[in-house]
């Protein structure tokens, strides 16, 4: 039985078919664009770590075939007639949420990345009960609700990434109070979600402390992103010197690691975000928990509604991520050097193979 | 060579001189009272498991001989000239700090808990260099800023443990949020702390669920403590049910465990607090924590203002803390059934030998 019978048009995109670690050309359907719908022949697409824990099917829930990507922008080219805030020839993005129940709290409270129901851009069950097919493609058709809007000044290549990398950091340093100036803030981790925290951190006056356990990273830290101070987490000496000093800490690392060590960087109240999802987990040891009444939270992503708060800031205040950009043939090596983190500081597919727009 | 001359005043009390687990009677000496001192007359003392982790040197801290106890009550028997506060007869309590440095961030703020040189009320250092002696002792000099006052209407021995237990729960309550009407409380652990926390919780109106390992503990904790729901930690079904419903937990457990299967218990933004000091570090599996927003936060014991705070609204209240009363030949005895978390839910050293003051 048809499930879908009005998935009636035909998508170039690329596709994982198995756990080989890599995509493939793939042509599938998508639905015709409804009436609540918006086209958007795609441009750009980041690669975010989690398309590669997706086509590894690392955490075991992969359907194949998988067509990533959640990092997308473009330009729309068809609206439905309920659509009022689009129109053809918009710049607009897709990030990682295609749909929400759109009536429990959260949805009401433009969570909906915490909707009980949300339906991932890629390797989710849409409404219409089709698995949905990410960026890695050249035509997207996304409900109103879950497109933004990117600010001209924003390149579509530079700007792709903040759609996962960039509301990921975003969202919690809102809501934690990290976005004002003169508070002190650690990033541990600089890749795709560490480089832009450093930027966010940079462009509301916080100093920024980049903790790595890689001293290679100190000059680019320092003189490409501006952060203030740089520490090599392996460094006793140097972590000592920075006890209690940091109001907030940023966690990106997707590995298995103990909280312990950067928890004791914190001040007495100060609070540690931890937005990796690392597949083991993380050592929290008590004493510098509770002598120091730290707090360690976590957060995914962010609602639709923070997600364009966050893209005007950042045409506001110019930021932008620092990408190396792919053509679509390169899409296999990308994959290959993600995984061993050899980026700076996020891989961008130039799927439209247009210049930037 | 003498560092403490004044330390003149004689004192019968009881020392764990190794890491036996036993403590032997043991005469030493105290300061005279000082200026700022107020002199006690110890009455009861409560048995925290703090203590036996000092008395076996779990911590590898300790100094022997050791005098524990921090949830000291009593009678004032002596003032200093500087003490405005407190007069002979005074019902008084001493908690975990015997001395802070008075002057920084925190001790400002009366968060004397958090000063970088907050000296315990045993086996710490005080301003004199000498090391200080706790509560299983039958006399108590005191620094005036680190006394509180027992309000009339509660029994000096079943207010004991509010000075550690019922501190160490209520001031994260606070500073959480936690204690207005209409949330919901999740209470892991039904021990000295959590049955303090049950207690608190529905005197400012929570619907307390208590979250337990020991499902014969159910009926006490209704009829009793009178929470509204109990559920085993280890019946699935029973924790399944309760997903995503609880605003806070307070976390009592000191032994390892992993935080995942209990964050999932928490709504989106909820909130637990580690009061417990387990020596191994809890495991904090990442997805419960991002997925729900979450926070894990962590509390020790509280500072001399909102202890006050918090034994005058026991006295509003009618809370103390339900206790096992223990003579000074039964100390042992009490330990060694502490050690197998075999009391209900306080043991409690009636020092003074009398009936209740």
């Amino acid at each position: 039985m048809e499930v879908t019978p009005n998935h009636t048009q035909t998508v170039a995109g690329w596709a994982a078919m198995n756990e080989s670690g890599k995509v493939e050309p793939f042509i599938f359907k998508r639905r015709e664009n409804g009436m609540d719908d918006v086209t958007i022949k795609v441009q750009y697409c980041g690669m975010c770590h989690t398309d590669l824990h997706f086509i590894q099917n690392d955490w075991g829930i992969t359907m194949y075939p998988v067509v990533p990507g959640h990092e997308i922008t473009g330009v729309v080219t068809k609206v439905g007639t309920n659509v009022l805030g689009f129109k053809v020839g918009d710049r607009v993005g897709v990030g990682c949420i295609s749909a929400s129940c759109l009536d429990c709290e959260h949805c009401r409270r433009s969570e909906e990345n915490y909707c009980d129901k949300v339906t991932l851009t890629y390797n989710g069950i849409f409404w219409d009960g089709s698995v949905t097919y990410g960026g890695y493609s050249n035509m997207l058709v996304a409900n109103k609700r879950f497109v933004v809007r990117i600010p001209d000044n924003l390149p579509l290549d530079a700007a792709a990434p903040l759609l996962c990398a960039g509301i990921t950091v975003y969202s919690p340093m809102k809501q934690h109070g990290m976005l004002q100036s003169g508070g002190s803030l650690g990033v541990v981790g600089l890749g795709g979600l560490g480089h832009v925290a450093v930027k966010f951190g940079k462009a509301f006056g916080l100093r920024v402390t980049v903790i790595s356990t890689s001293p290679a990273k100190e000059r680019e830290a320092r003189e490409r992103l501006k952060a203030d101070d740089f520490i090599v987490s392996t460094n006793q000496k140097q972590m000592q010197a920075m006890t209690r000093s940091l109001d907030y800490i940023i966690d990106t690392v997707s590995a298995k690691h103990s909280l312990g060590p950067i928890l004791e960087l914190l001040k007495v109240n100060g609070k540690l975000v931890l937005v990796a999802a690392p597949d083991q987990p993380v050592e929290l040891p008590s004493f510098p928990l509770i002598f120091g009444k730290r707090t360690v939270s976590g957060s995914m992503t962010g609602g639709l509604k923070e997600t364009q708060e966050m893209l005007d800031l950042c045409g506001e205040h110019n930021i932008t991520c620092d990408i190396e950009l792919v053509s679509t043939d390169g899409i296999n090596e990308a994959l290959a050097r993600l995984a061993r983190n050899d980026v700076r500081y996020r891989f961008v597919i130039n799927i439209g193979g247009n210049a930037k727009l």
